[in-house]
Protein backbone atom coordinates (compact mmCIF):
# COMPACT_ATOMS: atom_id res chain seq x y z
CA UNK A 1 0.00 0.00 0.00
CA UNK A 2 2.73 2.07 0.52
CA UNK A 3 4.52 2.21 -2.36
CA UNK A 4 1.80 1.62 -4.10
CA UNK A 5 0.76 4.73 -3.52
CA UNK A 6 3.94 6.67 -4.14
CA UNK A 7 3.82 4.79 -7.38
CA UNK A 8 -0.13 6.26 -8.06
CA UNK A 9 1.58 10.00 -7.08
CA UNK A 10 4.43 9.57 -9.38
CA UNK A 11 2.28 8.08 -12.15
CA UNK A 12 0.47 11.94 -12.32
CA UNK A 13 3.40 14.08 -11.30
CA UNK A 14 6.49 12.13 -12.03
CA UNK A 15 6.98 13.95 -15.56
CA UNK A 16 10.13 16.33 -15.87
CA UNK A 17 7.34 19.36 -15.55
CA UNK A 18 4.21 18.66 -13.76
CA UNK A 19 5.60 19.34 -10.11
CA UNK A 20 7.43 22.39 -11.94
CA UNK A 21 4.12 23.79 -13.25
CA UNK A 22 2.19 23.46 -10.15
CA UNK A 23 4.58 25.17 -8.13
CA UNK A 24 4.35 28.39 -10.68
CA UNK A 25 0.69 28.04 -9.88
CA UNK A 26 0.92 28.31 -6.16
CA UNK A 27 0.80 32.14 -6.24
CA UNK A 28 -2.24 32.30 -8.10
CA UNK A 29 -4.18 32.07 -11.76
CA UNK A 30 -1.74 32.17 -14.82
CA UNK A 31 -2.15 32.47 -18.40
CA UNK A 32 -0.91 30.19 -21.03
CA UNK A 33 2.34 32.52 -22.09
CA UNK A 34 2.73 33.50 -18.46
CA UNK A 35 3.70 29.77 -18.06
CA UNK A 36 5.64 29.20 -20.79
CA UNK A 37 7.65 32.63 -19.77
CA UNK A 38 8.53 30.64 -16.44
CA UNK A 39 9.41 27.46 -17.53
CA UNK A 40 11.10 28.16 -21.15
CA UNK A 41 12.31 24.31 -21.85
CA UNK A 42 9.11 23.49 -21.89
CA UNK A 43 7.83 22.89 -25.37
CA UNK A 44 4.13 24.48 -25.73
CA UNK A 45 2.93 21.28 -26.83
CA UNK A 46 3.99 19.48 -23.90
CA UNK A 47 2.86 22.07 -21.72
CA UNK A 48 -0.43 21.83 -23.36
CA UNK A 49 -0.17 18.17 -22.56
CA UNK A 50 0.56 18.18 -18.74
CA UNK A 51 -2.05 21.36 -18.39
CA UNK A 52 -4.74 18.75 -19.82
CA UNK A 53 -3.39 15.78 -17.15
CA UNK A 54 -3.29 17.90 -14.35
CA UNK A 55 -7.09 19.41 -15.62
CA UNK A 56 -8.35 16.14 -15.92
CA UNK A 57 -7.38 15.06 -12.45
CA UNK A 58 -9.05 17.69 -11.31
CA UNK A 59 -6.14 19.70 -9.85
CA UNK A 60 -5.90 22.06 -12.30
CA UNK A 61 -9.27 24.85 -13.47
CA UNK A 62 -8.87 25.86 -16.69
CA UNK A 63 -11.13 29.21 -17.07
CA UNK A 64 -12.12 30.90 -20.40
CA UNK A 65 -13.19 35.02 -19.87
CA UNK A 66 -15.26 35.74 -23.09
CA UNK A 67 -13.07 38.84 -23.48
CA UNK A 68 -11.30 40.10 -26.77
CA UNK A 69 -8.90 38.27 -27.26
CA UNK A 70 -10.48 35.78 -24.99
CA UNK A 71 -8.31 35.32 -22.27
CA UNK A 72 -7.50 32.03 -20.71
CA UNK A 73 -6.27 31.30 -17.20
CA UNK A 74 -4.87 28.14 -14.80
CA UNK A 75 -5.04 27.93 -11.55
CA UNK A 76 -4.75 25.34 -8.87
CA UNK A 77 -8.26 23.86 -7.73
CA UNK A 78 -8.66 22.83 -3.81
CA UNK A 79 -7.69 19.77 -4.59
CA UNK A 80 -4.68 20.93 -6.61
CA UNK A 81 -3.67 23.02 -3.52
CA UNK A 82 -2.79 19.87 -1.54
CA UNK A 83 0.33 19.71 -3.70
CA UNK A 84 1.50 22.68 -1.90
CA UNK A 85 3.25 20.38 0.87
CA UNK A 86 5.06 18.37 -1.63
CA UNK A 87 6.18 20.98 -3.66
CA UNK A 88 7.90 22.66 -0.72
CA UNK A 89 9.34 18.85 0.35
CA UNK A 90 10.54 18.45 -3.40
CA UNK A 91 11.86 22.84 -3.26
CA UNK A 92 13.53 22.28 0.00
CA UNK A 93 15.46 18.68 -1.28
CA UNK A 94 16.37 20.36 -3.86
CA UNK A 95 17.95 23.40 -2.51
CA UNK A 96 19.92 21.02 -0.28
CA UNK A 97 20.85 19.00 -3.17
CA UNK A 98 22.56 22.19 -5.24
CA UNK A 99 23.99 23.06 -2.49
CA UNK A 100 25.36 20.18 -1.78
CA UNK A 101 26.80 19.60 -5.36
CA UNK A 102 28.12 23.59 -5.56
CA UNK A 103 30.32 22.88 -2.39
CA UNK B 1 15.21 30.07 -7.20
CA UNK B 2 12.05 28.31 -6.14
CA UNK B 3 11.33 26.60 -9.28
CA UNK B 4 14.71 26.10 -10.29
CA UNK B 5 15.08 23.90 -7.28
CA UNK B 6 11.55 21.89 -7.93
CA UNK B 7 12.92 21.62 -11.15
CA UNK B 8 16.59 19.87 -9.88
CA UNK B 9 15.09 17.55 -7.84
CA UNK B 10 12.50 16.56 -10.59
CA UNK B 11 15.22 15.99 -13.04
CA UNK B 12 16.93 13.72 -10.43
CA UNK B 13 13.42 11.92 -9.01
CA UNK B 14 11.07 12.50 -11.37
CA UNK B 15 11.04 9.09 -13.24
CA UNK B 16 8.11 7.47 -12.93
CA UNK B 17 10.05 5.05 -10.76
CA UNK B 18 12.54 6.28 -8.73
CA UNK B 19 11.13 7.57 -5.78
CA UNK B 20 9.22 4.44 -5.60
CA UNK B 21 12.99 2.52 -5.46
CA UNK B 22 13.93 4.87 -2.79
CA UNK B 23 10.41 4.08 -0.76
CA UNK B 24 11.97 0.20 -1.00
CA UNK B 25 14.87 1.08 0.55
CA UNK B 26 13.93 2.96 3.01
CA UNK B 27 13.94 0.07 5.82
CA UNK B 28 16.75 -1.26 4.83
CA UNK B 29 19.24 -2.49 1.74
CA UNK B 30 17.89 -4.72 -0.47
CA UNK B 31 19.18 -6.98 -3.19
CA UNK B 32 18.45 -6.23 -7.21
CA UNK B 33 16.14 -9.31 -7.01
CA UNK B 34 14.36 -8.23 -4.05
CA UNK B 35 13.39 -4.74 -5.92
CA UNK B 36 12.43 -6.34 -8.72
CA UNK B 37 10.11 -8.39 -6.66
CA UNK B 38 8.89 -5.22 -5.03
CA UNK B 39 8.28 -3.45 -8.66
CA UNK B 40 6.73 -6.03 -10.96
CA UNK B 41 6.22 -3.11 -13.82
CA UNK B 42 10.05 -2.21 -14.57
CA UNK B 43 12.18 -3.78 -16.68
CA UNK B 44 15.62 -5.32 -15.38
CA UNK B 45 17.28 -2.71 -17.85
CA UNK B 46 15.46 0.16 -16.23
CA UNK B 47 15.68 -0.88 -12.62
CA UNK B 48 19.69 -0.71 -13.66
CA UNK B 49 19.87 2.78 -14.97
CA UNK B 50 17.90 3.86 -11.93
CA UNK B 51 19.67 2.37 -9.48
CA UNK B 52 23.16 3.74 -11.19
CA UNK B 53 21.55 7.44 -11.66
CA UNK B 54 20.84 7.23 -7.72
CA UNK B 55 24.38 5.91 -7.18
CA UNK B 56 25.93 8.38 -9.27
CA UNK B 57 24.54 11.40 -7.25
CA UNK B 58 25.36 9.78 -4.08
CA UNK B 59 21.73 8.56 -2.23
CA UNK B 60 22.27 4.48 -2.97
CA UNK B 61 25.46 3.37 -2.38
CA UNK B 62 26.02 -0.36 -3.97
CA UNK B 63 27.79 -2.93 -1.81
CA UNK B 64 29.28 -6.24 -3.21
CA UNK B 65 29.79 -8.87 -0.64
CA UNK B 66 32.64 -11.39 -1.33
CA UNK B 67 30.43 -14.70 -1.32
CA UNK B 68 29.91 -17.33 -3.36
CA UNK B 69 27.69 -16.59 -5.18
CA UNK B 70 28.53 -12.72 -4.92
CA UNK B 71 26.09 -10.77 -2.62
CA UNK B 72 25.26 -7.12 -4.18
CA UNK B 73 23.40 -4.74 -1.83
CA UNK B 74 21.68 -1.54 -2.50
CA UNK B 75 20.89 1.09 0.57
CA UNK B 76 20.31 4.62 1.12
CA UNK B 77 22.92 6.75 2.04
CA UNK B 78 22.90 9.24 4.65
CA UNK B 79 22.08 12.00 2.07
CA UNK B 80 19.46 9.17 0.32
CA UNK B 81 17.80 9.24 3.47
CA UNK B 82 17.14 13.40 2.79
CA UNK B 83 14.22 11.77 0.85
CA UNK B 84 12.45 10.12 3.55
CA UNK B 85 9.90 13.66 4.38
CA UNK B 86 9.55 13.45 0.30
CA UNK B 87 8.77 9.88 0.04
CA UNK B 88 6.14 10.18 2.99
CA UNK B 89 4.57 13.50 1.78
CA UNK B 90 4.28 12.31 -1.70
CA UNK B 91 2.69 9.20 0.11
CA UNK B 92 0.24 10.77 1.60
CA UNK B 93 -0.67 12.78 -1.58
CA UNK B 94 -0.95 9.43 -3.61
CA UNK B 95 -2.99 7.81 -0.87
CA UNK B 96 -5.31 10.82 -0.70
CA UNK B 97 -5.86 10.89 -4.83
CA UNK B 98 -6.29 6.94 -4.37
CA UNK B 99 -9.78 7.43 -2.03
CA UNK B 100 -10.33 10.37 -3.96
CA UNK B 101 -10.61 8.53 -6.90
CA UNK B 102 -11.89 5.36 -5.44
CA UNK B 103 -15.06 7.32 -3.93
Amino acid sequence: MTGCSVEHAMHLLGGRWRLLLVSYLIDGPKRFNELRRDMPGISQRMLTLDLRALEATGLIRRTVYPTTPVKVEYALTEDGMRLKKVVSVVQEFGLWLKQRDAA
